[in-house]
């Protein structure tokens, strides 16, 4: 069977992961920040680019920054297998997060030239701009303008912190590119491609070396504004207290209760990962808390239970606590499965390599998920060392857990090509 | 019996009122602002030295800034009646909190004055330096150092969050003054009196005018350090989570817990009022949360068992979460309990003056607790409205409530200073 070259993988992972590159202060480890639209992040984008150019590939910028690499096939008019994932970073990233997928691609298309293979179909590689959403808020952003689902005008008046807008930031680093954000959805792809690291334990300890994605699970986001009564912590009687941050630590330990209770199903998830108690002193009861709540469930049902029930519960908490819970939606996703047939033909393609494999659903949310919109798509997640730690300077999977992905995609995006 | 007038001390509390004033910007409130050794702390000082001056007392200044104010008595060499507080304000302040005892003690020489009556022992009127420790971190900083529980040096150290040191700030603002700080401890005084604002609900609920406090409970603060570990909110299953966060809420809940069974004694409070969560995003299980507790109780005994037991139940959130809890004492007093005898004189006063009285325990610090130390010494209360809000504009009591107070004052001064 064709196979990759692990080792060159490899390099243009460390060469990628050099751009942006800081020494992390408590662990002395070297992190990545390429957040989205950075001069990191357009020095990054142009290396990927200048490997794109060696390898003969057409390439195209659209107006969102998206930027596509064309092989031609022996059938150039047909749709293309798209292979893809992103290069922007969160600010404290390892060197494997969206890379993986994107130099993949291109190590894929490298064999493909060495061994003189000309697909029946064109292979595009793609990556999209600001998938973590981490710099402008809002996360599959290239994709979700490129497939549709968000305005372009929209997404260029997103704004950072210091208030510069996403389209002057794109012009700025040179990737206000000419093509229409429609680019993708006139191929159409025949089909579209993401192998990513898994950021998360299972497939490290089940000891497996490819995870068939069956889909990306729903996700809800909520902030809370709790409202209590600021009091003096030494003079004021219990009963007379509304305290914010006893309402939130209540609501906290109820997610716990609802993964416990097993009523919403095994794989939910549920974090509460910011509290803010105001003013936030040792001897002043909190007035007021601002809290968030992040809901994961592959079943659309179950998540949509396990909303009500926690909305009716913020009721229970407002009686008890004599406060106030204002609840607002900050994001929600309903499921995307991916398709079957490619799932089964990924996992023929690692048995035919003698890889485990392992359905599983992804947590986090993917270009992919925004792609399947467009076309039948499917992912190939590869396990993580350090029970898969991500968006963090500890993310590590191997030279061999990298090739294994990439070798599945390779033959997976063979047999796609010549349908 | 003789009276002040009620009228001039509540211009006086106004006037110093303007001195640091602001606009409370969510309510539209007026507030005061003068953190200890600032400029606005420096007029404020200024203008109840003019007052003293105009009154004919003999001011001293010492050199952590604390003002005597001596009206001398027909046997002016006996030890003097002492009556104080402090004229510094935590950053959102009323007029009351600490002026109220330092214009009262003001307006009884003012009354003695008009009534000719010249006591057997000195009257002297004193404000203490930085009681409030807003801004360097220690409370009760004046009184500490000239009772001799803080070294003179330490309190020179402390610094703000600017850097700046409290005897370059004392010399700025013109307070560094001459007098040794033992001056309190050389006179010594025959008692310390202190009328101050109740700073809780219970006088006004209950409605009575005059709270006869019977000491100062104890006070115990730890600063909690959490040690989970980060993950990725979407993809780390329940069971692999070390989140800090929860294992704050669970400490949280447990001080409610702790409270309720009553083990402790109905008069225990106890309080998180800070927690912060690491990195604080909604899609990461927090690795690391600081939090605070604050716990409150007037016997020794329950606090020490509160203690105890609470720290042992951080050992089983450590196991049942999977994360470390460092803890760290940040402040802790034992009860300080005022005389007896003087609190049976402050109720027969306020019965001789038709106001109804009830023993109240202090939630708060306040200097009398350190000059508790050198002398018999006792405090009045006085309510406040709004469930007597403090360390906030909204801080309220009426003029006839400050006056109430004040007369209790004046009378149990007249008594002793007859001793």
């Amino acid at each position: 069977m064709l196979k990759i070259d692990a080792a060159r993988l490899y390099r243009a992972i460390e060469a990628l992961g050099r751009i942006g590159a800081y020494v992390d202060e408590p662990t002395g480890l070297t992190g990545v920040n390429r957040l989205a639209l950075t001069d990191a992040d357009g020095e990054g984008r142009r290396q990927v680019l200048a490997w794109m150019r060696e390898l003969g590939l057409d390439v195209t910028v659209d107006r969102i920054g998206n930027v596509y690499a064309r092989r031609a096939g022996r059938e150039d008019t047909l749709p293309p297998v798209v292979i893809g994932s992103h290069i922007d970073s969160v600010p404290t990233a390892g060197r494997f997060d969206g890379c993986l997928g994107v130099l993949g691609g291109l190590e894929i298309v490298r064999t493909l030239h060495e061994s003189n293979i000309r697909t029946r179909r064109p292979i595009v590689v793609a990556f999209f701009t600001d998938e973590e959403g981490s710099r402008f808020g809002t996360d599959m952003l290239g994709s979700a303008v490129a497939t549709g689902r968000l305005p372009l005008e929209s997404a260029y008046a997103l704004r950072d912190r210091q208030g510069l807008a996403v389209r002057d930031e794109l012009e700025r680093i040179g990737f206000l590119g000419p093509a229409p954000v429609e680019t993708i959805q006139r191929m159409p792809p025949h089909a579209y491609l993401e192998c990513h690291i898994e950021q998360g334990p299972i497939l490290r300890a089940r000891e497996r070396d490819i995870g068939v994605v069956t889909g990306v699970q729903a996700i809800s986001w909520q902030a809370l504004t709790i409202t209590g009564k600021s009091a003096h912590a030494g003079t004021t009687p219990m009963h007379l207290r509304a305290d914010a941050g006893v309402a939130a630590a209540k609501v906290n330990l109820r997610l716990r209760e609802m993964i416990a209770s097993g009523r919403y199903g095994e794989p939910m998830r549920a974090t509460m990962g910011a509290i803010v108690p105001h003013p936030g002193m040792v001897n002043i009861v909190p007035g007021r808390a601002l809290a968030t709540v992040d809901l994961r469930n592959p079943s659309e049902e179950d998540m949509r239970r396990a909303e009500a029930d926690l909305i009716s519960y913020y009721t229970q908490v407002e009686r008890e606590e004599k406060v106030r819970i204002e609840w607002r939606r900050t994001a929600r996703t309903e499921p995307v499965p991916f398709d079957p047939k490619i799932q089964d033909r990924i996992a023929a393609a690692a048995d035919a390599l003698g890889l485990g494999h392992e359905r599983i659903i992804s947590g986090a949310g993917h270009d992919a998920q925004e792609l399947a919109r467009l076309c039948p798509t499917a992912m190939v997640f590869v396990p993580g060392e350090h029970d898969g730690i991500s968006h963090n300077p500890r993310e590590y999977s191997t030279p061999e857990q990298c090739a294994s992905g990439v070798n599945v995609m390779l033959q997976i995006a063979l047999d796609l090509a010549e349908e």
